[in-house]
């Protein structure tokens, strides 16, 4: 039976060197494997060591070697499939590479984004993927001190204006601009957003809205920028009153589709502008006896394998979770192997699934709904 | 622009001494914080290496005190909501006390799991909490060698037997004996197992059922267990045929659901042994065009939010997963601040949410359907 009791802290270098009968600088200088220590001392030090359960200590190695073969990442949200997805494409490849992987959560704040980045120099990893919820130059001071101490990084998910690095997205906006074509090519002209930028709940103006959007993480700040452009290019009105502003919870996007379906003139179709604010959506359908696609369409990013499983099955973006792992991971063992090319946005293309939650707005005529094309054959950048 | 482009590893001690016109030892004593150092040269090692952007090295501070305030997380699957969601738990309770967690995933394999612990140890993490893949007293040597030395372990999900631990667990076997239990009181006695213990395809014996259930994970064995003891203990006869043998993914699960409805006797009912599973079940149910729950009733492990806005909702096996979290978070903080008690199991209970995917057996009479009452309403432990 092996005692789980861990009772004291590791043993310190003091406690090594008293049980070795040697100074510390001694006992130093054979733990870290560096200067001269005769070879009596050295093995009576490492008998010691061995005995207390000193650890081998590859750390104050890689202090030495600058090389620890581990990879931070540093995600929003574990919980959220996306990062599920994109963690298993970095692992893959890392593994592959000899490398191990240590995974982060921020909750998409950058209190906690900063601390991770804390962690992961302090554990003295040789590269950074980060998913950061750094909006301006304002906010990378963490991410520029893991530069100076030249520690690669990766940016995943979103662009951050101010840092040459490498960014692995997709292409959120014309992805976004082409599952709102899909709804206005059939009739839709009141289109409703599920987690849009945070606001004012008294502001209902366009300026507003931009203005909070400019605000907005790079990712949602693409896809609601998609949102407007399909709407404002075919001249439908935009209508701030449609784009949900409520906390990034499931719960209050069921609350914000709610809100939505209450207003005098609701929305004949919703975009959901990630997988947990599609599930809030159906939970607002269940509880408004709504169902769809006769009672609202629905189109939303991301495809999980949930969405296929109900019934009618979603139409979703799929995002190639695999693929953007595979080439964050990628970038930055180049990185870490001493490629000193520029930054570079690595876009990789999403995919509209089409499955049956989206059909003809009822109220529409046989002529609204020719006015636009579907786009569903056509892979915008 | 600050740049990106890292090129070389981080500075190496050597480096700094160089730079400081200093002798390696006195940077390492230096940046080490130990042994004595003139003031003059401790200030030109710090300046060189503010300047070679060395890492000031909460790293090697660790060395010295023992403390790092990390922990570390080693999971089965991070696509688990399973483990996303204990991983909130964990976060909560640990953030609070200071501490920040680095999280390992493993995909269930033991090898994994060695180079988990192994960087972890190497991390100088001052406590692991861990869903081991280990079985058997002869998988636990890289969990022995952490905590001899002393880093405190807590296990999360399972049991292992030999090592004198914290186990934080779930009532595995009582809540799938309940699920079993009211399956049987709706009249069904034909009732299919997804994902079961791994065996020989051609062996359908009862002993080797019970043979391959020993070389199971152990919250796989004990659901396994509560399934076969509810049959077992109310006369309904055990088919090892009904419980299915194949890989654990989605798409094996969804062809063993297949399998199960082409035996000349199928199940009319089903029990998903966890959430990724009952996701496979669900294919191959819109695959074979069968309804729920008329055509097939459906319990499974674990409840989801998006178990609920399927239509009918299914009826789930929820744990608390947060409170498994905290406590297994709680323990280990306990652990670490020294305390020496003899390792618990702690146990919590699961809970069934009864929704609307499971109902009376179509071929059951009456009598048959009130010979076993259900047990909704009791939480036995």
């Amino acid at each position: 039976m092996i005692t789980g009791r861990a009772a004291k802290s590791q043993p310190t270098i003091s406690e090594v060197a008293l049980a070795a009968g040697v100074g510390r600088a001694t006992a130093a200088r054979t733990l870290g494997n560096y200067g001269s220590v005769s070879s009596d001392a050295r093995a009576k030090v490492l008998a010691a060591a061995e005995a207390l359960g000193y650890r081998t200590n590859a750390l104050a190695r890689s202090i030495s070697t600058g090389v620890s073969k581990t990879v931070g990442v540093i995600v929003g949200d574990i919980g959220n499939p996306y990062f599920s997805g994109v963690l298993r494409g970095i692992t893959d490849t890392i593994k592959a590479r000899g490398y191990d992987s240590i995974i982060l959560s921020t909750d998409e704040n950058l209190h906690n984004e900063i601390d991770a980045t804390s962690v992961l120099s302090d554990k003295q990893v040789d590269g950074v993927i980060l998913a950061s919820a750094a909006i301006g130059a304002a906010d990378i001071r963490h991410i520029d001190s893991l530069i100076r101490r030249r520690t690669p990084v990766v940016l995943l998910d979103r662009v951050v204006p101010g840092l040459d690095v490498d960014s692995i997205v997709i292409n959120n906006r014309a992805i976004a601009k082409k599952a709102v074509q899909n709804l206005l090519a059939l009739g839709h002209r009141r289109i409703g957003y599920i987690w849009g930028p945070t606001r004012s709940p008294s502001d209902n103006s366009r300026e507003g809205l931009d203005e909070s959007i400019a605000r907005t993480l790079w990712s949602d700040r693409e896809r609601i920028k998609g949102y407007l452009e399909a709407l404002d290019e075919n001249g439908v009105g935009v209508d701030p009153l449609l784009i949900s502003s409520t906390e990034k919870t499931e719960t209050m996007a069921a609350h914000a589709f709610e809100l939505l379906m209450a207003l005098p003139e609701p929305p004949t179709a919703i975009l959901a502008a990630e997988s947990p604010a599609m599930i809030g959506v159906l939970h607002g359908i269940r509880r408004t006896g709504l169902t769809y696609p006769a009672g609202i369409s629905l189109i939303g990013f991301d495809d999980t394998s949930w969405s296929e499983v109900l019934e009618p099955p979603l139409t979703m973006v799929r995002q190639p979770l695999l693929a953007l792992g595979n080439t964050a991971a990628e970038r930055l063992m180049l990185r870490i192997g001493g490629f000193d090319g520029p930054g570079q946005i690595h876009t990789l293309p999403a995919e509209i699934i089409s499955r049956g939650s989206i059909t003809h707005c009822p109220e529409a005529t046989p002529t609204e709904r020719s006015e636009v094309k579907p786009r569903f054959e056509q892979q915008s950048q």
